[in-house]
């Protein structure tokens, strides 16, 4: 006390500096105010829904403490920007609360930073503004983002019809099996005869999801109703069929699976539960109106999204309830021990 | 597998019972659609912009594990509603990502959602989604809260002018010396001499902050610029006076003082740094034209929010910097060891 202010940014901390260093260039949005006020203004396009989602990546439970940091970022972005496809919503920005280790390193930080921008400005979603903590554990990365669409038109889980087709993007299974082969290969992983390029797919499927942002204005067209993929598609299309009150029949062999995913389960056949109820396959399930079919397949063409048919809906059977019926070529039903990913 | 489906709720996880029995109840909001979605959607008011803030709290590090779990929830919903109410948004809802342990008690979470959902509606800012997390540490709070204010009225750090007078809500320093009591009492607090409703009143304003809310209307009247004092006093008037270009001159009697912290103080004088660095006192400081004063003293004294003066913004000298000079009594300039509480 008693000693003068010293220099002109005397009261900058290193927790302003560490911001100003690596996240200020993400702030591209005018309304987040590069990161230097409280909040973040925006104005919402004229007859418009602000469409809100939040997921969160935690390390040790989400993702590898030594996965790449620049994938870490991306995948805490993309699986939010995944449930924004699904729901219809073009992206606006996001918020982000980050809790790091105080021995962090500057090169994890900035490559982390980097990630994030990638990606930020491959969506066309900007950070608006953020958080910054010390964990006492590991790397947390929580975020809340914002997409828009026109008034009402949110493509819910609950919209779907008896009748209506059952759609997925992308292949199936991929993330979980790469999950198997990250934790140190599975039980049988060294049977699978995997080449490679195919454990390269399976790992990088698990590491860096493919958000559905070039379907999101086709769904909204054509969707009855949609969910995106995170906890694995047979709890998920239940989630959507108990929303709607209807039930999913899904044809087993009709399930769009990678070559390497063919290969595994060629190898091990008993791994088709956990490819349908693996989760982190962030692709989208949808439901549509048969007349609309062609038209949103034509439109995943042109966005380069593989699109694949996979059952249909039908009316809940009183008693034998609402939910996902996965049938084999066989035609038994299959059950599952684990239908979803659940943290509890 | 081979086992037939059993029951219509059979995907339901354990999770989706967690989210559907304690919070539920608190997505009050239609566009929350219960949580039963992948994100909300809400149509802000016409004409307005939406104000975006996010924080969060950590066991360990802003809250202790045995705090009770409402006062941990309120925390962390009110320290969001502190900024909104800085910048001068009237609450429109907020998105929670929740990380617990799996050692989490039932009786933990009703208690948790019960302060949550008592607070979402005491503030009119009701749960729109969220996500909830395994924890492979501490439990984790971070939430994203949403406001609004007409189109381009945000309260900004950046817009003091030179000979705007400095107010500041509340008192200062409680929350400092009721973290110091919280740790085991400091050096010195046996000789503090304080009777039970002082060690009560401190130990209070630490546990659970008094966001401002009823004050944002007027603030976006009548400031000029405004913060919510999360880091510090010091630290955090310093922040608006770096952004505004200009220098706050604060007069340390002047500084509102509870009748616990001048008991304190008396004992022990060298604590007044840490009343005004050590953060957590969710007051606002805001600078406003001297003719706007009154106006704002009649509003916050009609809203029951205690304002002082405290001080007037200078312009920035050329070489002596910019920032704040917190002046004693014999007209010493204080400095201080650390401005500014900071997480790096």
């Amino acid at each position: 006390m008693g000693r003068p202010m010293s220099k002109p940014d005397d009261g900058e901390s290193a927790e302003d500096r560490l911001i100003a260093r690596y996240f200020r260039p993400l702030a591209t949005h005018p309304g987040a105010f590069a990161l230097g006020d409280d909040a973040a203004a925006i104005a919402p396009p004229p007859g418009c829904d602000v469409v809100l989602t939040t997921d969160g990546v935690i390390g040790g439970v989400h993702f590898f403490a030594d996965d790449p940091p620049e994938a870490v970022a991306k995948k805490a972005l993309r699986i939010n920007l995944s449930d924004l496809a699904a729901k219809g919503a073009k992206p606006l920005g996001f918020l982000m609360s980050l809790a790091l280790p105080a021995t962090i390193s500057p090169d994890w930080l900035e490559n982390f930073a980097r990630g994030l921008g990638e990606d930020a400005a491959a969506y066309g979603c900007p950070l608006l503004g953020g958080d910054t903590d010390q964990s006492p554990g590991a790397v947390t990365v929580h975020i809340a983002a914002l997409g828009a669409l026109p008034h009402g038109t949110m493509v819910r889980r609950s919209g779907a019809r008896p009748g209506d087709a059952i759609v997925v993007t992308g292949t199936i299974g991929d993330a979980a099996l790469g999950l198997l082969l990250r934790q140190g290969g599975g039980a049988g992983a060294a049977g699978w005869w995997l080449d490679a390029g195919m454990r390269a797919h399976l790992a990088g499927r698990y590491l860096l999801p493919q958000p559905r942002t070039a379907l999101a204005e086709a769904l909204r067209r054509h969707a009855s109703a949609a969910i995106d993929i995170s906890d694995g598609l047979a709890g998920d299309i239940g989630k959507l069929a108990r929303a709607s009150g209807v039930c999913a029949d899904v044809a087993v062999e009709a399930v769009p699976l990678s070559a390497a995913a063919r290969a595994v389960l060629a190898a091990e056949p008993a791994l088709i539960e956990t490819m349908l109820t693996g989760g982190d396959d962030f692709e989208i399930v949808a439901t549509l109106a048969p007349g609309e079919v062609e038209a949103l397949r034509a439109q995943a063409a042109s966005a380069r999204v593989a699109l694949t048919a996979i059952g249909t809906i039908a009316a809940a059977e009183p008693g034998a309830g609402m939910g996902a019926r996965f049938r084999a070529a066989d035609g038994r039903v299959l059950a599952f021990k684990r239908p979803s990913y659940s943290h509890f």
